[in-house]
């Protein structure tokens, strides 16, 4: 068994990572860590987990206590991983960061975006970007994994093959993401209260998200050179899923862009490419750890329109998270992964 | 008093245009028709109209009754305007056609997009496309009035002034949309279900939808010239409102949008352009007859993104009508059109 | 014209008087208070306001500036009146409260249930309880009206024809009520989260709500002596409306109830008793002033079940306190307030 | 292996017993019946499921294919099993009836709730009321089991142990019902699209629906004599999830109720009882087959009040169903029915 803490558990990626590993046959959670809750039961604030936790409390976050695990997940706001990892990774734990701390690989880009220093520069190099359908190798020997952002995670799987190609006009991909509002955590703010959010739909950020540069750089892994975005997220009326709406320009008009897709991505297990014509809902992910894409070139014209969705807290979360725990302890990739999404 | 006939009142722009009929001072509904439901009282259908439609029921559509209102409003399917309103229009009656019947000017385009041959071709002269922000003077004097599609009015009011002013490629538009469910009618179709469509979010008709010609005759119009366009309407998991994200490379960067934008709504009381910087929420129009744009150059690159938002039944339907009776009767453009929307 | 002025803007109920009193021939908003937002454009904070309030701003509270109003409005949290009432009064200003200040006329179940002393006891007697249906008189005349609580108005108005013709027992009535998620107003709770509180139904302080003394008091004076009552309020997932759901049983069972509820509200504009066997949905009422009611008794039994529903920012707070103002001020009961709910 | 077939696949009870059969190690599904989709894939009509059915179809329903599994589901409208039951159960197969066709032991009360003469009456005396944490035993030994209706279950288990102690007024029992819109089915009724069912909530049949006489039923046995029960269902805006708020007047005051609700149901793995003071909310259930219960007397009064959430599809269909072939097949009762609820 894995001995798996968890460090700051209380948010929407926390109650799923829990959720998830309590039904994961090769993991156990030892511990899990809230500066705020410490002392509570986790059944007190996640109900929906009675009869599965009811032992489990949060404590306060003690490095000593989570250095005795294998594997420490972060669920924390960015800022708490810089801090703790260079410690725990001294002691021999694995770590798999949620957040953003370590998924730029600039440490200039990231105190451009995120607004202060970067706090651990110094493990920028051997930290790997933990999207399995494109690094799986790397991932089962990283001592640091960066899970991918939720926006990320659907446009670069529904990018990647056809920049990876070389088919593409880079200079110009446009993504037009939806989210639903558990994107935005569990924080209480106004503007995700069910009377601001529901029965309405808005862009945010036009400007700059800080998914942005997170994207690009894994665009121009994939293009292998410099790629032009406009990323326009927006909110949805709806509590889970990712739609991403993605255009590009093809300049190659002979290749089969479904024999293409379908050819990448299939010894990933989670990605599904779907029939030509397709239109994937983000209600047949929810609550799975899968990718459905969909490629169209509308009226054969030369706008290429990927549709890419996720369940952007499992697939772009918490589900990426344990995939990429599989991969690193050298299990099934899709152990403990194996939810069904339920039709409605 | 405006005498008002209402040809096939049982659908949501139907019972849009009762509700807004009942609250404008200078018109009054004599006649509403339906096959289905003729002899049910209009109160039975729709309680919320309970204390304002006591005395009005639906009856059997009938030319002749029909042809003693002063203005008859089509809310019906397409191709039922092409029957009745060769005769209409010879009684001396003014029409105000919500389908599509006559927004297309090419009778082979219609026929092509519809599935059959164009009903009322002698009549394509002379229909107005009921654009006020566009057409304002042609609407006073129309006899045949076609009052533009939902998607079509929230991206031609969006893309209208960069078109126009000749600043923009107007060969790679895109035009990325997300709709209320019920753009898609009040017909009992599974995928409207509350079950199916509601915390969901898809694509459809990604290949070509039937709004795609009416926005591309459109923009042509703007552009004064042919357009490239790809249009992708997605479903959203709301009752109103349709957000037009718009994308564009600009060839001319010194130009003011903001101040483009701004001067070109001037006189259009119904079109509030934002303040720079500002995202609109569908929900700040929702139950008004207002379009709200906002522009944006994201870290003043190439790319111009406008987001553009209505309420479908209103601004995209009913309202939009009945701003074209008030300019086709010589009333003021807003007279019944003052309802504020709600924050919540 | 009423000169307004509005205590405590930033809320639910402050948004919607606001949007009210715009389009009420009669009155004007001159001042609006805020102490967290003062500076702040009105339209900065509500967009949807835009072209209505452009030029008025939130100021912070000033009894001097208030006492200059014909009328003051108190959208605030409870415990704000008591303390500016006084001196307001003194002055000659008319006080529409919207809080629970002065809804309960014994002091110290007002202490039991609010947790402090009441702030101003010597005013009890002369406040008069707002629900025009039961107080029409005593409001016309009145320097402090306290405006009836959500619960409370659609419990009393389904009630009291009822209790008032002695016919139930009235030792045991059940009032199973349920509300949008507006009612918990708009501070950023995370129960009030979209993530948390859509797709859900719950119960909550089943064992006592701050409602239940008001509704208890109400229903006191529709049977003329005690009454038994057990209140169970539960969070429905939508944004507004309340449905009441009411039981009692009838110890006459000759009784025409229809007749009875019929007769009862027929000079109540804003009461529509429906048909017998009809089902209120509460979006029969969103948007609107209106209470409608239903009366049954299921398999002509002993029980009675009596179904009420009201919007309850309006009819069960910003409209009724604007019904209130135009009883106070001589003016039609009804202006004002015509808005006609959508069905959708 | 147990070999299933499932009549009737298409609908949402349909949809849900092949999602939780895919995780059952110990069932599979040979055939899925629709007379309406013969031919077409399973995953093209639940693209949720692609990846898990890709080689099952809907076939005609033909009995002799039928009677080669053993055990069949019934998930049809009312009428079909009384058709083909008596066959079945010639040919050896066990029978889980989903539908209403079994659940009523007198034909009489069935043929005027149903309006037409019970198809199968002879089997009604070996006919099991599967509700396990009733008729456990009973259960493992029958041929035909028939799963209780959704608002039954929820009202039965939350009523159940306070009439069978013999503690309530059980002459006056009320039962105020909440129910997602699955409950209405995968019919495209206008009543069930998400324009009309979404931000609304009402009450429906109060003065009877079809679900009365079987909680009659159940409540009759529980109390061991004749029970007076008012039964109110309501439509609540929401995909899932039925929260049952029930209402009784306890006669003997002395009783501890929550440690009698905790011992009737310390057996039974699917219920849980919650903490004295709780409030569950659907959503704690929400894709689980368990039953949360909570018991309140409001201010030590008389009045009971015991609150009973569950999943409709799963406890009130599905799940239940599976639970019932577990324990007539002598596996684990809650094998394959381990799924946690989510958060959000």
């Amino acid at each position: 068994m894995i001995k798996v803490g968890i460090v700051g558990g209380t948010g929407y990626t926390g109650v799923e990572l829990l959720r998830l590993l309590a039904q994961h046959e090769k993991a156990e959670v030892a511990l899990i860590t809230s500066r705020s809750e410490a002392g509570i039961g986790v059944t007190e604030l996640f109900p929906n987990l009675r009869g599965v936790y009811d032992a489990l409390s949060f404590t306060a976050p003690d490095a000593k206590l989570l250095a005795a695990c294998d594997l420490v997940f972060f669920a924390t706001p960015h800022g708490v991983a810089h801090e703790l990892a260079p410690e725990l990774l001294d002691k021999g734990c694995t770590l798999i960061d949620l957040s953003a701390d370590f998924r730029l690989q600039d440490k200039d880009e990231w105190a451009k975006w995120y607004g202060k220093a970067h706090g651990a520069p110094q493990l920028l190099d051997e930290a790997v970007y933990g999207l399995a359908e494109v690094n799986r190798e790397a991932i089962k020997n990283a001592r640091l994994i960066a899970v991918p952002g939720c926006y990320p995670t659907a446009v670069q799987l529904g990018f990647w093959p056809l920049l990876n190609a070389g088919i593409a006009d880079n200079a110009r991909l446009i993504a037009d993401c939806k989210s639903g509002v558990s994107g935005a955590g569990r924080a209480a703010n106004v503007g995700s209260l069910l009377c601001e959010a529901s029965e309405s739909l808005s862009a945010y950020a036009v400007n700059g998200h800080r998914h942005l540069p997170e994207i690009r750089q894994g665009l121009r892994l994939a293009a292998g050179g410099e790629v032009g975005l406009t990323f326009v997220p927006h909110l949805a009326p709806m509590i889970r899923g990712i739609h991403a709406t993605l255009y590009a320009e093809v300049i190659d008009h002979k290749r089969d862009l479904q024999a293409l897709y379908e050819q990448h991505y299939q010894g990933s297990p989670f990605v599904d490419v779907l029939p030509a014509g397709s239109h994937p809902a983000t209600r047949t992910v929810r609550g799975s750890n899968i990718c459905r894409i969909a490629v169209h070139r509308p009226q054969k014209g030369d706008t290429v329109v990927v549709l890419s969705v996720i369940d952007n807290l499992l697939k772009g979360a918490s589900g990426q998270a344990v995939q990429c725990m599989n991969l690193r302890f050298g299990l099934e990739e899709t152990l403990g992964l194996a939810q069904i999404p339920a039709l409605l």
